[in-house]
């Protein structure tokens, strides 16, 4: 008889944001009329700009005529046209990236949680805790040792490494989520000195480097010395250009990147991933793939920067109120995240159960992401103008009288 | 330092259709007027059809629009307007799936090689041989116990069970790629009985279901008795609908399949697929999912039944040409593989040359897929019509001028 992986035991039963969902529907179910504010989950709200749309139904129309057609890619890794593309975006902030190093994905998360099918079992990892549960969640199917290094208070949410305490495999995530902390060049150098010396792999999520306004933050890991030598990116377009629902993103592996298998020697980590992907992936569809294009042009950036400015614009109403109220917070600016100290004592999930009763607002429990999340609780700057201003003078109301 | 997976240096370097293009690159490199005719890898040819496409385009305005905007699925198992959908295609033909057991995914391939993840890895693996390389890679990487069942030229390359050996997870591919031969309600049948037997799951690749004109072949294993005891479903509309480009499938998990943990504890599989695929998977792209609905509309149907009676047309004009040279074969009815012996006693790969340097004709070597691949070769029904005549015509000409 086949016996299911055990690891799947040692895990919550459902993903974090399949569980809020649950408690949302239950709420809306004994509350049919609750006008409801969704600031939970990372989800963008603004359509795609028009030139990526353009671009995805070209790409479509292409598909339905004999000549244009196009079925299987050779490689599955993305087409040329794409990464050049890409390359040139790194090259635009001053990371050095070779189209050939890039591989086009359906969303960061996808190769987030199989890119630990390259690594040996017996790795340890290490997650900057209150951590994106991806990383912990596809490690602890797989039955490896995770440790963490702690994102508090003390060090404004952004963990920095311990040199007695050893690590194969690092997770980073910056500008952070859940944490909107991001990290300056030369934390991130103590990063990639960190690893180099423990001979480890970074695995860094860029996801929402879209975000970042401040010249000192890299906007890529491969604008840090060093980082070719230990890193892989992960980045993704559903916060650069609202992909949430288009599903493409793109991970970079430098072409000098190896480390030992079981036996010694050493191989090349492009080349595993690539056989990885090889058998278990066939690429991203076309079309989506014409509309991420346009997303790299210079019609499409200016488009999309605008639904980022606009998203900007309500992380600033929201840490402007968070700061009336007198209440701690880190993120909200080179991040679309808020993340905020629970008024009057409250834990994540109590802060949970009564934003939403009281004042019809979703946000996500900190604690959901980590023991360090624990009392804090996260919000997004991805809503409406209007629904952001309204959920804020709520919150307001409730924190302003309650205290 | 950490260390990769050691299971990858079992594996050949490359997957077997990268090998094959690299090797048709270097043939074009060498001879850049080669007029090359390929019927190698399984893509198709004809552009998808008119009302697939303008589901696609309608998808992607909503997706350009506030109002009908969508982001992240809550599920990311795909939306119910499609899996009822496919939930009626199947009711077409006598299998009772319910939408809630199908999980719409990216292609078959991906969740093929992924299912894996969700089994422990001490269970014995039983796949046919010649078998899809991705069930014995995913497999391999994953360090699991691989057997083989032989499908050769006594059973008419289509393999059944050994009631003396055991098996925890048994693969199976009907209509089969490569060979061509497709199981008989009675015959699965057997397998069923041998799983349900063994305490086995079988992971069911119907990937080419949609080829089946013989009443007496199921279209799903779910047409036969007791498979809602052990089967898993595997589709993908690459071949129903031309989506090799544009990225869409299905799994069918019966919501009373269930297994032990490791502790011995029943868990339901659909339920720990759903948690893997809630990790690692954020859905399909939004107007790949109207395209893929538009496929199974009445006016869909007919479009896309149209491309595959043209497929099953070449499959006749390729089968006929094998019966004239007198060269034994299996496939071409209820499948766009045409799987024949390599004339002359030659080799698989030794023929793959001789037809690609004699007739520019491009196919695959059956040696690729397994140790009963040997001296036989896979042609596809995928090709353009004047090609795939082209392409028998010179066939005719270097085998009938050889023999």
């Amino acid at each position: 008889m086949p016996k299911m992986n055990g690891n799947f035991s040692k895990l919550e039963k459902n993903y974090l944001f399949i569980n809020i969902a649950q408690k949302v529907n239950a709420f809306k179910q004994a509350n049919p009329d609750a006008d409801i504010i969704r600031m939970g989950i990372g989800d963008v709200t603004l359509p795609i700009a028009k030139p990526v749309i353009d671009a995805m139904k070209k790409g479509a129309d292409e598909m339905g005529v004999k000549e244009t057609f196009r079925g299987y890619e050779d490689s599955g890794a993305g087409y040329d046209f794409l990464k050049e593309q890409i390359a040139a975006y790194y090259k635009s902030f001053g990371a050095d990236v070779k189209a050939s190093e890039i591989r086009i994905n359906d969303g960061a998360k996808s190769d987030c949680g199989n890119i630990q099918d390259i690594f040996a079992e017996d790795n340890v990892v290490l997650v900057t805790d209150p951590v994106y549960p991806v990383y912990v969640d596809s490690n602890v199917m797989s039955g490896r040792k995770i440790i963490c290094a702690d994102s508090n208070e003390e060090n404004g949410f952004a963990a920095m490494p311990d040199g007695n305490v050893h690590a194969d495999i690092i997770y980073l995530c910056s500008p952070n989520n859940p944490t909107g902390s991001a990290y300056t060049k030369d934390q991130l150098k103590v990063w990639i000195d960190y690893a180099i010396a423990n001979g480890a792999v970074i695995i860094y999520d860029a996801a929402y480097e879209a975000f970042i306004t401040d010249p000192d933050i890299p906007r890529s890991i491969f604008c840090v010395e060093g980082a070719r030598k230990c890193a892989i990116e992960l980045c993704s377009l559903s916060k650069t250009a609202g992909f949430t629902g288009m599903r493409a993103g793109y991970t970079v592996i430098p072409d000098e990147l190896e480390f030992p298998t079981s036996d010694g020697s050493m191989v090349s980590v492009s080349q595993i991933w690539g056989r990885r992907q090889g058998s278990k992936f066939n690429g991203v569809s076309y079309p989506v793939q014409c509309a991420a294009y346009a997303v790299f042009t210079e019609e499409g950036m200016r488009a999309t920067r605008e639904n980022i400015a606009y998203y900007q614009e309500n992380a600033k109403i929201m840490t402007d109120t968070l700061t009336r109220l007198g209440i701690q917070f880190t993120g909200g600016v080179n991040s679309p995240y808020v993340w905020f100290k629970c008024p009057n004592g409250m834990t994540s999930w109590e802060f949970f159960d009564y934003l939403l009763a009281n004042a019809c607002v979703v946000g996500t429990p900190g604690a959901g992401f980590g023991k360090n999340g624990e009392g804090w609780f996260r919000l997004t700057a991805f809503g409406d103008r209007d629904r952001t201003i309204e959920a804020m003078q709520r919150l307001e109301k409730l924190i302003g009288s309650a205290s």
